[in-house]
């Protein structure tokens, strides 16, 4: 492979000179460069990506911090960040946290280790000191925070539809599925079917779940029919809990929808497939993933952006897991 | 943050005293280290670890290449990979090739640039000079390859698998699903029922597919009923075309696994959470990707490895898509 000290000794000039016409720093006299240029051509250089980010400080390499890869929603996001740093000829660096506040920190720091020009964190503490002592821009994605740049979605407002759906459809005694208290978006669609159920005087009852995991959902799912086998619409904190409430409704010979209807939240590719398919709640994942992305590399490349915070709509995906009616809104 | 100087002034030795007390090469006295190390601790000093990298010419990066990680058997093998390389303390950058050679060939090229130390690739073309010309190590995963180092499981003992179950269960005009013909472990579960379908006389026909989506998933399984109505068994080419094709039998009406019994590949998560619950042959997808880790870790450290190529046994899963039988082996 072709060395810088190749490129120099072809073009007849210093390292000095084709670091400078590689980097686009300082004048080169335009001959000068065209001769380097050809040279690089000639043998097929490619400069060393770490040696040329110790010299210009600077690497094309961001940190990626998703909770767990291996929950379907997260994909969506991690190919939206990937598929915009790719376009732009950044690379990702890729770590799971587990919601681990010290696997988060110790892959934050080798982040840093590794010289990444900017940090993406799905993390459940925006707020700590983790991020704020970096000196490298961060975006939080699918995390609400203010203060910080940060993309997420409306899950207030999706927590609002799912419940005004519910009751257009005749619900009468819902069951409202809380999802992990330490996460953010999920108590905000919490908060915002209960409100929504509270103005229209609509009994619930809730059924407290800590994680997202595919193991658990099936307990929740038989926990919430054996507290509430008479519920008639349950409110899924997100799509893998729905595919188990619906799984352990079949189950127990209760007709979807019905006997219950029920409503997730992000609509993961898999939940138009099921049987019945799932009535849920779109989340943009991937452009979610996008926009955080496009919005970081503003952040290196500029070092400023006027929106910080983007907030992201989401709407009702009317399925089959929910009745139909003729007029609502 | 401190750098190696401040180290160096600290401890009143050379910033060259410092490096190899960091990095572990060449002889410092104990009296030596010890202050260096007092001092380290004291300014809470981390190396670089690009500097360190350009140093002793090693990063602890290393290269994944996956083909989509929004395929829901992908996470899987990444957190495998990445669970391992963490606890050896090695990052990974991560891509997603599309199975499009020039995106693959551009993310390896780059994966060099950063200096990684290995390479993992789910490649549909392992031979290609792409891969024969790097100077690291190479693991192939999910891809079957006796040359080079590779982990993958027994594709063809799990299509033999499937037909057996099929035929055992009392399927008489089966359907295969012929997965993507540039996919060498689908073509190796396509071969392998086809030849126990004819070493016992039984009727099949093919559906050809040619890629693994979510949204061609749903029109496989609309051409396979338009085409053979009266098919009493189909052996889906991965977990996601089966639960396309249940979805399309649930709308045409049709009993599962009553009239019709349906055989997925993979074992993904959401597969025992649909409504009947996937029968399917089940890939050890988390251990495979641990494994090809730690046969990469051993490549880097070790220079060799005894045994080149891991091949995972397969083994059915017996769910609900399936009829009982009493007896059967």
């Amino acid at each position: 492979m072709a060395t810088i000290r190749d490129v120099a000794k072809l073009a007849c000039v210093s390292v000095a000179t084709v670091s400078r016409v590689i980097n686009k720093t300082g004048y080169v006299h335009a001959d000068t460069r065209h001769k380097v240029e050809a040279a690089v051509k000639q043998l097929n250089y490619t400069p060393n990506e770490v040696a040329r980010s110790l010299y210009k400080r600077k690497s094309r390499l961001i940190g990626l911090l998703l909770p767990d890869i291996t929950n379907p929603y997260f994909p969506q996001l991690a190919r939206g960040v990937e598929d915009e740093m790719q376009k732009n000829d950044f690379r990702i660096i890729f770590g799971n946290s587990d919601e681990n506040h010290r696997k988060e920190q110790e892959y934050i720091q080798t982040f840093i280790q590794n010289n990444v020009v900017g940090v993406i964190s799905s993390t459940n503490d925006p707020n700590s000191d983790t991020y704020s002592k970096l000196k490298i821009p961060v975006v939080f994605l699918d995390r609400t925070s203010t203060d910080s740049p940060s993309v997420y979605s409306d899950g207030r407002e999706g927590g609002r539809i799912a419940a005004r759906e519910m009751i257009s459809r005749g619900s009468k005694r819902i069951t409202v599925m809380q999802g992990p208290v330490h996460i953010r978006p999920a108590q905000d669609r919490f908060q915002g079917a209960l409100e929504v159920l509270e103005e229209n005087k609509i009994s619930y009852n809730v059924i407290q779940t800590t994680s997202f995991s595919f193991a658990e959902a099936e307990l929740w799912a038989k926990e919430l029919f054996d507290k509430h086998l008479d519920t008639d619409g349950i409110i899924a904190s997100n799509d893998i809990v729905a595919t188990a409430v619906l799984h352990e409704a079949h189950r127990l010979g209760r007709r979807v929808p019905d006997d219950v209807q029920i409503i997730g939240f992000d609509d993961i590719p898999l939940s138009a497939l099921l049987s019945p398919s799932l009535s849920t709640i779109h989340q943009p994942a991937y452009e979610m993933g996008r926009q955080a992305a496009g919005l970081l590399i503003k952040l290196i490349q500029e070092g400023f952006v006027e929106h910080r915070n983007i907030q992201f709509p989401v709407h009702f995906i009317e399925r089959d897991t929910t009745r139909k009616v003729e007029h609502h809104g």
